[in-house]
């Protein structure tokens, strides 16, 4: 059950003109579970990405980038139920083979198809059920099927995660729909698990590469559920054009920022229905550091306090036990830090200052503060102006159940 | 109950000259329980020490700091069930009372005494009820107190933990005995949560401090349980020169060298101990990172292993979902690392060589290894020379049901 997430109403979730989407059950992992996406893309469009800079990446990851940077993309082809990571090279002729059947059946070539994977790491693609059921594919492809294709990219998900947003770009009305996966082995580092985003707006190559690292950095990669940076991280932006807009490209324009915001609005949501869904969670926590010399240390600062087991597992209680926050920031890595300029909130009571208990602090305030789902800790480091915002989720039995049961 | 760890005789942990220990029940956070304990040392006692790097270190460390450099220190008095960190000002003045009372008793200055805390962060020291018990402490004076003493040390540890190593000195019979406390908030950095070691050797000052350090690096600094630093982590090294032997000085000498190892060997077997009695321990596990460029980089790795949440909780479910293993080697932060030179062993498996599963890898040999409650991960990066060993525990539902209720 995902924190505070009401269900995503399908018909919400608007088609962009120039991506048609196909789903099919290969059968990869469980018998009868659609498992198979297909994203087919028309002519002209540009697409962009960011993947995870985990050195043993996915063979499809490594692909990916090799394609993207080769060969304008028509499609894209994404399992769940194996990830095709730490496999070698024969991982990526598997992942190759899986493009050549993709080609063949739509009519382009083998490096215009960008694959995708996520699942259990260490096991061999099963290339004959997928390149059986891509045909089934091709038959689905349909503008309508992005929060079926949510559901088809599921692990151990519980909610299919898609947003959309519309805008006005140069006179024209323009959509960024956008889809994710991921639930554990969460901290993304250059993107998600998967996720795909696309617009029907025109875009220039590079303008959507800046749009992309710019959405990114405010969306998936401030977020975390266990620290684990996965193997098969990707996140795409696709641009198709088909909306008939002036191509952006300036990175100053008032169309590239409108657009530039709307695709970080669809990430942010993205990102934090991610977390909202974390294995096991039962809280979500926004952990907002201020007052940093820069990014960096407000960063070390709130990713401490976001990955303690200790302090996740006191939300986990709802127990008020907030001394576990500042060991956590006191072994976060900021060398010179002067607890004694620390202040540290739990949304809006006063927890600590001067270096410990704040005067007039009542557990009953903090007490009510942890009794929510949603809870803010908001540490004041007082020593700068830079600010970071990480999202995360608690520990509980729930995680250590799923984990300790997820192949079997 | 901790992991393949038999109790320890009572009877097994020896005196050493010099020193003498007394406990009492303070009724510090439980009434009834023995939760203070006296450490009464003789005239030239010489002592060391290593502290935690936790910025929101507690107040006893701070005035531990100051008093064993300006005074040769002749008491240790040690609380359990309040940690006295995240207390500011007043923290210091109440852990000072308790050194000034400690005096008066004793008999010493306020400086001679060494405070130690240990239990929840950010609450108030009782030093009422501390200072009223410590008379209880001196009239319980005892050489052979060792074991009860690292039973009153206690917090979430489920064992004391002790141990006792013989030599030769100079031509004399040496005794070095150690104890510790600590199961949950471990990942020490310079030292574990507490822990005392002596011997009655004479040993001058510097050699002293180089000794712990070399002995702590090997020990304490190579273990953790859920990642969490502690405020309160303290190590000290007390030697008493009860033996009469010539004092130990150089670090090069065969006497150096042959108590430096048995000081190791004692910090060795007491941080295995703090690991096997993990909280919620059910595995105990060996990540050795064999032939990386220096230990800074093994090191990285073997933490990214032993930190992983999902790592751990495979090994909870003795479920070879060996990729997690691949998955943490990838993102622990060597950016030039080539996976396809890395090879990865479970015990005598070989699990992963090439960048993908080893041909021949059998998951029937696997298993029957997780099945084992001691487990060696081996990973070798096959770039360098350098060694790191670092032993942790797995994470289980106990894990949870323990920090989700230790305060109440």
């Amino acid at each position: 059950m995902p924190v505070n997430l009401p269900p995503t109403d399908p018909a919400s979730i608007l088609p962009v003109a120039g991506v048609r989407l196909g789903i099919a059950g290969a059968g990869i992992r469980k018998a009868g579970r659609k498992d198979l996406l297909l994203i087919s893309l028309d002519e002209g469009t540009r697409v962009a990405g960011v993947f995870t800079r985990n050195r043993f990446c996915a063979a499809p990851v490594t692909l990916a980038r090799s394609h993207i940077a080769s060969t304008p993309a028509r499609a894209m082809v994404v399992n769940s139920g194996c990830a095709n990571a730490g496999t070698g090279e024969d991982g990526l002729l598997r992942a190759r083979q899986v493009c050549e059947q993709t080609g063949r059946l739509l009519n382009c070539v083998t490096e215009a198809v960008v694959p995708f994977s996520t699942g259990v790491i260490m096991e061999d693609l099963p290339v004959d059920k997928i390149n059986a059921a891509l045909p089934a594919c091709v038959q689905t492809l349909s503008a309508n099927a992005w929060f079926d294709a949510a559901e088809a990219i599921m692990t151990t998900d519980t909610v299919p995660k898609a947003a959309s947003r519309t805008l006005d770009v140069g006179g024209r009305r323009v959509t960024v729909t956008g889809i994710a996966k991921g639930s554990g082995m969460i901290r993304p580092d250059m993107a998600t698990m998967l996720s795909f985003v696309a617009t029907d707006a025109a875009v220039a190559g590079d303008a959507l590469q800046t749009m992309i690292e710019y959405a990114t950095r405010r969306s998936f990669n401030r977020i975390t559920v266990d620290g684990d940076t996965s193997t098969n991280d990707s996140l795409m932006l696709i641009a198709t054009g088909a909306a008939q807009t002036p191509e952006v490209s300036d990175a100053d324009s008032g169309n590239y920022i409108a657009l530039r915001d709307a695709v970080t609005d669809v990430c942010v949501q993205l990102a934090q229905m991610v977390v909202r869904d974390g294995e096991g969670a039962t809280k979500f926590i926004t952990v907002q550091v201020e007052g940093g010399r820069d990014e960096e240390e407000c960063s070390i600062v709130a990713y401490a306090v976001a990955h303690s087991p200790l302090v996740k597992t006191a939300f986990y209680a709802s127990d008020p036990n907030l001394g576990r926050i500042l060991a956590a920031i006191g072994y976060a890595g900021i060398a010179d830090l002067d607890v004694s300029t620390v202040d540290v909130y739990l949304d809006d009571v006063l927890v600590a200052t001067g270096g410990g208990r704040a005067q007039g602090y009542s557990e009953d305030d903090a007490q009510a503060v942890m009794d929510q789902t949603d809870i803010t800790v908001r540490i004041r480091l007082n020593r700068g102006s830079a600010t970071v915002t990480v999202w995360t989720c608690d520990l509980s039995h729930e995680y250590v159940t799923i984990n300790a049961e997820y192949r079997s």
